[in-house]
């Protein structure tokens, strides 16, 4: 039975519209009809799903007073915020829409026949990507436009020639819908098949899992925490075809401080790590949850400075009562660690929460359970360390990370190789100096990490590189110019890099 | 309890030398020792693993005599196949090594800092592909060099930086163990960390189940059936920390004939496909095992050919007793299809199987279960369509397919488009005349293809691409100089093509 859907102001506790719900029967129509659209020569055409991205972009832009007024309504994030949030996303989507005028995300390789090859002659072999088919996009909570209705999941997906069937998210409905709705127009404008995009905005989790298991969706794209992407990760493995699940779920983010970095400047390295912990109360994938200071004066003054700015912050918003309720109990949960030293208590009413923060010993961590699990919300926890030779088995123990932040001196290169092997062990990104949080749209970005940070460490989720998750090859074995595509004729039409006879050309 | 694995003469039933399988216990400290492998410096270092790589070609080829006689006494395969499977072999390790002394399988990206980026200033960002860790190659019978211990998957597993722990396959123990102590020399050699290869000959599904649980193993690669790939992609996906899995389980391989192909000459089609489907008793995951041809005088003829000559042909020995019983397994279960008629009706005994045909008319292929599945042996089904126009939807009920080829006139390229689309979307190489059988190692090739063909559609396990599904990204974020991996520095000191600020270079 369809439910309705509330937009609720987290600032206030205001109940503002309602929006109908999808119920499962929603799912199949959703799912065929992308199925059809992705065999439609106009998704097939680069230049049209280009001109689809940058009518998406260009439509948000003009309403961008609008997404960001409702938007604030049902997130409670700050008006700042939402206006950069939705800059990010047009960026993200006309940068697709460049990558792919370029003909560069076709991945063209040729070899030309070659005779005397060994231990058989050689055919003419030239592969290209090609679009997988319709995908499953489940945006996050904490960006209810970049990483959520057209954020970069569904940019890179639709980029890649994918029908894209989001799964609207119940935190942001009035935000998911009007999105959708100028996306949805945006893509017809340029002549986009029917089945394109569409938003299921529902709660049900068995909604999501229809989708997920819908023989139509060849793809699964998840921004959120652990318990949700690794249920849809368990959900497509039950499949009877099962398809990958791109899943980012979410990090500790590990920062390690050393003595040298101490020496060097303790404090703008406090004020910074304060606001990455803080700012949108903490509701970050990439908040620093961890961080490792050396034991002594300078690593106690860091401490005591952290907390002093932390207690400084005014108590925030957060997204919804679900996750404020999930981040007192992650407080809780820390507040029965024995060995875990509250350094700062703070209180929250409402959907509001202040930042807390604790204080372990490395030598306890290992001893301390649920310090290793990630608390989204304001929350930080140092850990005290002796040694810098400590750091690698301690960061390791933490598991997959989208990101390890080292704060050292200039001469401490040497002493950190170990620390550096080990976060590239562990994590996507290895960040010197800075505060992970705020991740570049770019070619080298790698917003990723082995599991539990992400369910496909092979793959990035922002920067152009995350079209990959939505391609796959084919290879044309001896086949006329005619039938095969532009970016693999004779002649290279498309003037693009393309790899001939194991050489990078564009001639 | 360890027991003895057999090595059997196929063409002749007799009993050669035995070898002790390894049990369970075996697994765990294979897969450690090669977690501990994964962090020596050695086996990060691309010019030494490269020298690895074409020592054990080296090897392979000086001891080739001694290497194909001990293959063919324990597969039946000719002298010759086993000659041109170890050139193969060692052209695969050698062109990995070219690959990776390239420095182009880093995959390098360079963003330099941008402060005038929307949404916020860019930060220095750097790229680079790093080894995912210890990966658990499952070989195929139906190659013992090329498929098997330091066959494809191993090449490219170490290529890319990563210990390979081999489940030896039990159809072959004497070659896969003389094999895999010559890789284990030649390793050892090139100064390569212990631990870097292992071989676990093992005939226990418990054994290889045990291997892909194991928390150390960070990817799996299988080439072999749909019945043992879907089990190891059930078995990954139970773990607590799922692994991808990366396996080729074969195909029908589709081969559609056209009205015109038949005009220009169809025996040249029936001489080559006869040969496709014959040869080292159909032993092929490339084998074609569905010939489409047009009603009417000329596609009857064809057929009949077809039939004449398989019937010509000797009976082969198949590689295995239970690879045999499979075979006859598939021919009874035709044989009680309705619909179906043989047209040849192949005998065997022993080991040894001669060719088998049947025929069915194209609508009532649906009708007709389990013709549409793989039956691994020398085993062709013709199916008689009235017009291009059916064969597209025909194809796409088949499912992923590894291969789908077309033989077609010049003049019918434009009514061949939607037969073109079709096996795009199906299948991971697209042929236009000759037969599957025969993949070459190239840049291009693509042996691959969506499910029930493969786990992974995204990726190949032939040709140098296949290195990407053992390798993934990290960034490093404002590094620096001396703690960059060399292939991400200042002034390019590998002079390898990067990505630098969108545009590839090489400076």
């Amino acid at each position: 039975m369809p439910s309705t859907l509330q937009s609720i102001d987290p600032r206030t506790g205001e109940r503002g519209a309602s929006f109908d719900a999808v119920d499962v029967a929603a799912v199949a129509p959703a799912a065929e009809a992308a199925a059809v659209a992705a065999r439609q020569p106009a998704l097939a055409d680069d230049a049209r799903r280009a001109d689809g991205l940058r009518r998406i972009a260009d439509r948000l832009e003009a309403r961008a007073d609008e997404i960001v007024a409702v938007g604030g309504g049902e997130t409670g994030l700050p008006e700042g915020r939402l206006r950069g949030e939705l800059v990010r996303t047009t960026v993200q989507l006309r940068a697709f829409a460049d990558f792919v005028v370029s003909g560069e995300h076709l991945g063209a390789i040729i070899d030309l026949p070659d005779p005397d090859a060994k231990p058989a002659p050689r055919p003419d072999l030239r592969r290209v990507l090609v679009p997988v088919g319709p995908v499953a996009v489940f945006g996050a909570s904490n960006f209810p436009l970049a990483f959520s209705t057209v954020g970069g999941d569904t940019a890179a997906a639709l980029a890649a020639g994918c029908p894209v069937v989001v799964k609207g998210h119940p935190s942001h409905p009035a935000t998911g819908t009007l999105v959708a709705s100028i996306a949805a127009a945006a893509l017809a404008d340029a002549g986009l098949p029917d089945g394109t995009f569409a938003h299921l905005l529902s709660g049900e989790n068995e909604v999501g899992g229809a989708l997920v298991d819908h023989p139509a969706i060849e793809a699964v794209a998840f921004t959120g925490s652990f318990r949700g992407g690794s249920a849809l990760v368990e959900r497509a493995a039950r499949r009877g075809r099962p398809v990958p699940v791109y899943a980012e779920m979410g990090s500790l983010n590990p920062m390690v401080v050393t003595q040298g970095a101490l020496r060097h400047g303790g404090h703008d390295i406090v004020s910074a790590l304060a606001g990455s912990i803080a700012t949108f109360a903490g509701q970050m994938c990439t908040k620093p949850g961890l961080v490792f200071v050396p034991s002594g004066a300078a690593g106690d003054a860091f401490a005591r400075e952290l907390a002093d700015e932390l207690a400084g912050r005014e108590a925030e918003a957060m997204l919804s009562e679900s996750i404020h309720a999930g981040f007192t109990a992650g407080l809780d949960r820390l507040g029965d660690v024995e060995r875990l030293t509250p350094v700062l208590d703070a209180d929250g009413d409402g959907f509001h929460h202040a930042p807390a923060a604790f204080r372990v010993r490395a030598g306890e961590l290992a001893a301390s359970p649920g310090v290793a699990e990630e608390i989204f919300g304001p929350a930080g926890v140092v850990v005290v360390y002796d040694s810098l030779d400590e750091i690698p088995a301690l960061l390791e123990a933490l598991g997959g990370q989208l990101t390890v932040t080292i704060h050292a001196a200039d001469d401490e290169a040497s002493a950190l190789e170990p620390v550096v092997a080990a976060a590239t062990r562990l994590a996507g990104r290895v960040l010197f100096g800075g505060v992970p949080t705020g991740v570049a749209v770019t070619w080298a970005m790698t917003h990723g990490g082995p599991w539990p940070a992400t369910s496909a460490a092979g793959t990035t989720s922002v920067g152009l590189t995350a079209i990959e998750r939505f391609q796959r090859p084919v290879t044309y074995q001896s086949a006329p110019q005619s039938l095969l595509p532009p970016a693999l004729r004779d002649g290279n039409p498309l003037g693009i890099p393309r790899r001939v006879n194991g050489t990078l050309t564009r001639s």
